[in-house]
């Protein structure tokens, strides 16, 4: 079933399914314990992020391509940062380079497959991981490389100003993480080409890791990391601008696509 | 007023002042909104977090003191990084030395001036910062040094285990967060002995830089930096240990007390 989040003419929230572009099936009940399908059909006018996270966890350099590209090492483990909740931005939501920021900015694209955690993860093995998905969604992890790079070192600011986590449109549930393309496509150009079978660490071993001692509460959100082609890394560097489209599919969930702004 | 979030004898949680040591009164509404006392008394059966934190934003090298016990210079710009928000321990509760991760841990105290937000902050300037304050508290960012370092370099998972941010006991607002004496007391011995004067960015100046175009929303702690005297700065180093017994006083909020516990 694929999962959208929406709000109606009336500005109230929902969960629907069978979206056709303009209406979708309203759904009942909750991503973390299980839905129903009612007899309501409503029309969607705003698509919203799939789920509205509790918690943003990323991986850095979970591709052997893209830990190629930065020209650092293969990690033995990943590595582990967080996202603000405030820098999501909804399916056809506009990408604002911030403003009142040190200049350059350097704001860079990343394709990511999302993970939504379903109920609290506390040191579950990969065999048992996904018991604990509600679903996976696309995520960009838009990252300002300036701030991520300078500042002590730390990622959190640089990847987290406002609108710099869009998620959606769907989430779906039956796929497999471990084999699926994973495309950017910027201003029509495809950017990043890969398949989730070139992460280092897959995402069950990831909710073993990521859960061990530390509880991964319900409605938080793993980026498992982006593949290569990030425009940082390209020759001469790409850096996104106002008037950009930036596409972002992922093979069984579908299409993510924002414009970036000034 | 002092605020404290409790348990009473029916296990339902309330917000409470006049706190006795066994009773307290209860109040109606919200930290984030206003709060009225009732009429009610209540045994106070345990003690919570204060607040309960929507997202734990953190400051590293904040206190010239700190910074040079590290060898690291004076940092130009705030060093980022969050916590984890399931790693929160209430007043008195164990801090629990993780069991299933790599050796050495290497887990150390670290007290802190805990700014709690209360309504979404972007943009705020630091003469207006005031105004987007809910209250004051202390937390510990207790730190396993080893996973701090190591794994990319990247803070969140070795500051991020369950348990390792004590926040409490109180939340207050009526206080000067520039001129506040600031303790650690491992065992009976004083460890870390400042005052909040000696950081490099004030609270307000960190509100301002922090919401710098990245919304703080409401619920928001912000962990402002620790100052010097932490555990593996000491010659030789120090680290926590089962039945080691720590107590965080800031002036004009309380004492912090927890146990630790392997």
């Amino acid at each position: 079933m694929d999962i959208i989040r929406f709000t109606d003419q009336s500005n109230n929230t929902f969960y629907g399914t069978d979206f056709d572009g303009k209406y979708a099936t309203v759904l009942d009940g909750s991503p973390f314990k299980s839905f129903r399908k009612t007899k309501d059909k409503s029309e969607v006018i705003k698509l919203l992020t799939p789920i509205k996270p509790t918690s943003i966890i990323c991986i850095g350099l979970n591709y052997r391509q893209h830990a190629n590209e930065t020209g650092l090492p293969i990690p033995e483990y990943p590595v582990i940062f967080m996202k603000n909740i405030a820098s999501i931005a909804n399916p056809f939501d506009d990408i604002k380079l911030p403003e009142s920021c040190i200049d350059p900015l350097q704001v860079d694209y990343e394709v990511e497959l999302a993970v939504v955690i379903g109920k609290d993860a506390k040191n579950v093995s990969k065999e048992n991981a996904n018991n604990y998905i509600a679903g996976y969604t696309i995520g960009n992890d838009i990252s300002a490389r300036t701030w991520q790079f300078n500042n002590g070192g730390q990622w959190v600011k640089g990847k987290s100003f406002d609108t710099f986590c869009p998620l959606g449109p769907v989430m779906v549930k039956d796929v497999d993480p471990e084999n699926m393309n994973i495309k950017t496509v910027l201003n029509g150009e495809v950017m990043q080409n890969s398949n989730t079978s070139d992460m280092i660490f897959s995402v069950y071993e990831l909710i073993e890791l990521l859960s061990c001692d530390m509880t991964l509460i319900e409605g938080t959100v793993i980026l498992t990391g982006t593949p290569g082609g990030v425009g940082f890394a390209q020759n001469p560097q790409i850096f996104l601008k106002d008037g950009d489209k930036l596409d972002l599919t992922i093979e069984g969930i579908g299409t993510l696509s924002n414009n970036v702004v000034e």
